[in-house]
Order: structure tokens, then C-alpha cells, then sequence
């Protein structure tokens, strides 16, 4: 397999520094077009590859797990775009790529279906205690009801609205914030997180990370919740205070949290294993075949049309 | 808190031959209006102490862990009433209720939004891969997508409708067989579990037990389901025959399972703790406080009522 990706003779090149999540299905797509620079399979540091290699390369692929810095686009003298298997870019330094001019794309909104699910399926793990129920059988643990309960979705994007719609089959009086009230949506909007906090039996975390919202979920807001309530993150893990988050779990001083996502990926507080009312994922909110291969295909058609000189599918609009 | 229950000085017996779940809820609601008396403390076998007891008793408490059988009932004589505090009244004998002149009171549906919300939570579960997720960090493990699936409910009664009402906001295709298709909605009726199983990717079970439900899930219908069909089951246990279930779960002839009720309760299959694609929970699918509360009113509301010789608050039709 991989003697085919280093046969390629395409004269396109694609730095991959590490590989993307599920960069296996990526590849099926791309390898017999492009040819793959495989930066992890050089046995040098990142930054001493980047200098020893082609400083040609136009286009770096990457991901959440590669964080494209200043540091490394000032080792990628003709770098002209990045290509990020994510929806989000918080990973990459868009202000030296916009006075770079370096054209960043993202695969749109193809995890949405699949984050709010995760979002969803971790509000009824935590609060009917179903990853308690599945090893300990015991009569008398009582989750909680969803039905009536006030959920506070922050960040009623393309995944926050999906949530609210699944969590409002369910019976949830559902409400937000975010920087704008939305006049498209009958919801209750609070101005800030703090009122949606103290007025919420359970916060669904589903905004981007800016400067704005990194540890916006700060001890204050942690406090208003209040000690029944819930916390679901399946947006970044810095939009909350982990070090706070983990106080408040271990102190009982919250009622439980579901998350998919954590300031220091991979690594994921040990404190947190050790808690009944807190189920933590591998960032695998967006993890099915179905959603992988979209996004490979979004990968693919920007590669494509970038080489080819023609309008990019999914151009991140970089004027923040 | 115990010498104070058997301090009721309450003319009103109430048989517990073994303590429902979560009847230290009942209990509170129960304990000073009535005198209970209470089997399971006894050291006596059960049908010893029902014939050592007072033959007077009229009404005994109940629920699927006690099994209101015709030889139960052949030991209390002056039986009139069974309450029980489920929905479903498989475990009584209801013909031989009926022949006696018994009355029976349940739940009512109680239940049904907290079954329904963890039918879905199972069904994220399973289809997500997210109970394997928390124990293995592999980026390669991919879930399927729920959007688009084609869902298959058994039984679209309360608990049923609610389900699909919930996954038709996941994006799921939702369809149903039951006894009767039903004028009321618009899902695709399929008139036998086995053409719903050919054209569904999951079975979600939500029927009652009852002569003709028994065993409906088979080996043919878990074959038409097919190697990636995945199977929720919150009705009850024995209307999967289990036996071919572990089966076909342990030679991968279907996808996966998510079940929170099983043929002989409190036993679950150990074959199936050792699979990934399998996720057991303790028949908690009606777990929670708020249910409980509402459950005990209408147990104590039934009491109250036949005791005062007024119409039972929610009688079960034993017309059949």
C-alpha cells in the first residue's frame, strides 16, 4: 500500500506533517493524485524536515493534531494554502496566513450530524447515569429525567442548532447564547453565558474556540450552574477551564459533565476517570465512516481545484 | 425508618412479597397511610409465609420482579387488587385476575420519555462505537452515522412514538410494524417485523410482551436484519429470543446490540460482556427520580382509592 502512495509521480505535492485522524480513509482519496509528503515517517524533528526538505511545497494538509503555527509557515516559504480535514482552524495561525496570503479550506459543516449526536448521546449518558448503570447494578441509583429539563446550548452554530432540535424531541426547554441574538430561532437567547448558566439545568458546549470563548466555562459560570448541574463539551476543550472543571467535578461542586474534547489532547485529565458521573470520549465526536469519506471528498476537491487553478470548494472566508 | 413503617397502625394491608425497584420511593409515599407487609423480610420461602400469613390480605404491591402468578394468587384468597408499579403487567397472571374478579392498576405510560430517551442513548451507543470509544483510544475505530439510517420501531405505542419523534430529529428514516397500521402518522407501515427488518439498518423494540411478541425476534428476523443491523431493545427481554441473539452477536452475523431488558432478569448473558459492539445496561430505562415520584402517586392514588371504595385512578383493561 504504502510503496503505491511513494510511486506516485504526480508533480502536486501535499505536506502532511501528522496524519489527520482517519487519514487512512483520506489517503484512498488522494494518494494516486497527489504525491504525499509524509513529514512523521522522517525520523527528524518537524522543523528540521520542513528545512531539509522541497521548500517548494505549496499546500499542507493537517488537522487538530498539527497545529500550523507561525513557527512552521515561516519554514514554508511557498506555502499557498492549507487544506485542514476539520471544520474548525483554531489550530492554525490565520493572521500570518492572511498577511501571508495563504488561502486556508476546512470541510464545512459535514460533522455537524455526527458532533450534536455525540453532543446528545453523552446529555443521556451523564444524566441518566448509563455509564454508572452498565457495571454497577444497583437498584437505587436515580438518573435524571430529560424531559422539562432547562439546557443552555452556547453557540447556536450549525452543531448547537442541530442539538437544540434533537433535545427538543426529547422534551428539553432549550435556550442559548452566543455573540448575537438569532432572529431565525423562537429560542430564549441570554446575552451572556453566565445568565444561560443560571438559568440552565445543563450547558451543551458548541462554539468555536476564539479569544473570545477560550475558558469562557470559568469558575463564576461553573458556580451559577450550580451543583446539579451538567456540562456537556463537544466543541474545543479550551472553552473551558479544565484545571476549574476538574475542582468543581472532583468537590461535587457540579453535578456531572459528558466531554468528547480537552485543553492538552490527547491527554485527558486522570482525575476524571475515577468520577461516576462524568463520561469522557477520544474527540470522537465526528467519528463515522460516513462523515470521513465526506470530508475526503471536500479534501480532495480543493486539492484539485487548487492545482488546477480554480475556485476552492470550501475556502475558510479569513477576514477577522 | 424501619420500626416506624412497621408502626403503622393503618388497617390497610399491602402485600410486597419482594421490593420493587426503587421502592424506598414508594415507601415514603406509602409507609404511613398503609401497613405493609413485607415478605422479604421473612425467613420463610414465599408461599410459606403467604399461607402462614393473614388470608385477609386484599391487595398486594407489585412488579416485574414478582411475578403475580396463579399459584401466588391461589395463596391469597381474599385478593381483590394487584398494583403494580410498571407499565407493562406481563408478570400477572391477568386470566386468572379476570376469572377471580381481580382488579389490576399500573403506571400508566409514566415511563415512556425516559425509556425513549434511552432507547436512543443506546442506539448512539451502539452505532457510534461510543461505549468502546471510552475504554480505547483508536483513531481507527469508526461509528456509523445515525443521519439517513433507516430505523425499523417495534410497536409504536407511547414508548414507540416517542422514539421515533426523537429520531426523526437525529435525520434518522424512521418506519414501524405493529399489530395494526396506525392512521395517525405518516412513517411507512411494514405489516410483519420480518419485511420491517429487511428494510431497516436497526430494530428499535418497544412492544409489549405478550403471547405473540414472544420470541418475534428470531433467527430469521435477525438474518433479514443482516451483518451491520443493529438491535435496541427497552420492551422486554423474552421478546428477543436470546439464546439466538448471543448467537448471531458472537459470530458477527449482526452489527451490534444496545439492551436494557433480557429473558431472565436479573441474568444477563456473560457472553455478552465481552463484546465491543454490545452494550448491557440493568433494565433502567424508567431510572429516574422525577418517574419514580410520578409512578408512586398513582400507586398511592390506587390505594387510596380502593381502600375508599372509589374508582381506581388508572385500572388496567383486562378485557382480553
Amino acid at each position: 500500500m504504502d510503496s503505491k502512495h511513494h510511486q506516485c509521480q504526480s508533480p502536486h505535492q501535499v505536506l502532511v506533517i501528522k496524519p489527520p485522524p482517519a487519514f487512512v480513509v483520506h489517503e484512498q482519496y488522494i494518494s494516486n493524485k497527489f504525491q504525499i509528503l509524509k513529514a512523521y515517517y522522517s525520523p527528524l524533528p518537524t522543523q528540521d524536515f520542513l528545512r531539509a526538505n522541497p521548500q517548494s511545497v505549496k499546500v499542507v494538509l493537517c488537522s487538530g493534531v498539527t497545529p500550523i503555527t507561525a513557527e512552521v509557515l515561516r519554514d514554508l516559504p511557498a506555502l499557498e494554502l492549507v487544506v485542514t480535514t476539520s471544520t474548525g482552524v483554531n489550530h492554525v495561525d490565520m493572521v500570518e496566513c492572511r498577511n501571508r496570503g495563504i488561502r486556508v479550506t476546512n470541510v464545512r459543516d459535514v460533522f455537524s450530524d455526527d458532533v450534536a449526536d455525540v453532543a446528545v448521546g453523552l446529555l443521556i449518558e451523564v444524566m441518566r447515569r448509563i455509564s454508572h448503570d452498565r457495571f454497577v447494578r444497583c437498584g437505587h441509583l436515580l438518573g435524571s429525567m430529560l424531559g422539562g429539563k432547562r439546557i443552555g446550548i452556547v453557540g447556536l452554530g450549525n452543531i448547537g442548532s442541530k442539538v437544540a432540535t434533537r433535545l427538543q424531541a426529547m422534551g428539553c426547554i432549550v435556550s442559548y447564547t452566543s455573540r448575537q441574538k438569532k432572529h431565525t430561532t423562537p429560542l430564549t437567547y441570554y446575552p451572556t453565558v453566565l445568565k444561560l448558566a443560571s438559568n440552565s439545568d445543563a450547558l451543551v458546549l458548541c462554539c468555536a474556540l476564539t479569544k473570545d470563548t477560550c475558558h469562557m466555562i470559568n469558575n463564576k459560570v461553573m458556580t451559577d450552574l450550580g451543583k446539579n448541574g451538567v456540562i456537556v463539551n463537544v466543541a474545543r476543550g479550551a472553552v473551558i477551564d479544565e484545571v476549574e472543571l476538574v475542582r468543581h467535578l472532583v468537590e461535587g461542586e457540579i453535578g456531572g459533565a459528558g466531554l468528547d474534547v480537552y485543553e492538552n489532547e490527547p491527554n485527558v485529565p486522570k482525575e476524571l476517570f475515577g468520577l461516576d458521573n462524568v463520561v469522557v470520549l477520544p474527540h470522537s465526536g465526528a467519528c463515522t465512516k460516513e462523515c470521513f469519506q465526506d470530508a475526503a471528498r471536500l479534501v480532495v476537491g480543493n486539492l484539485e481545484a487548487f492545482f488546477a487553478n480554480k475556485p476552492l470548494i470550501t475556502p475558510v472566508s479569513n477576514d477577522f
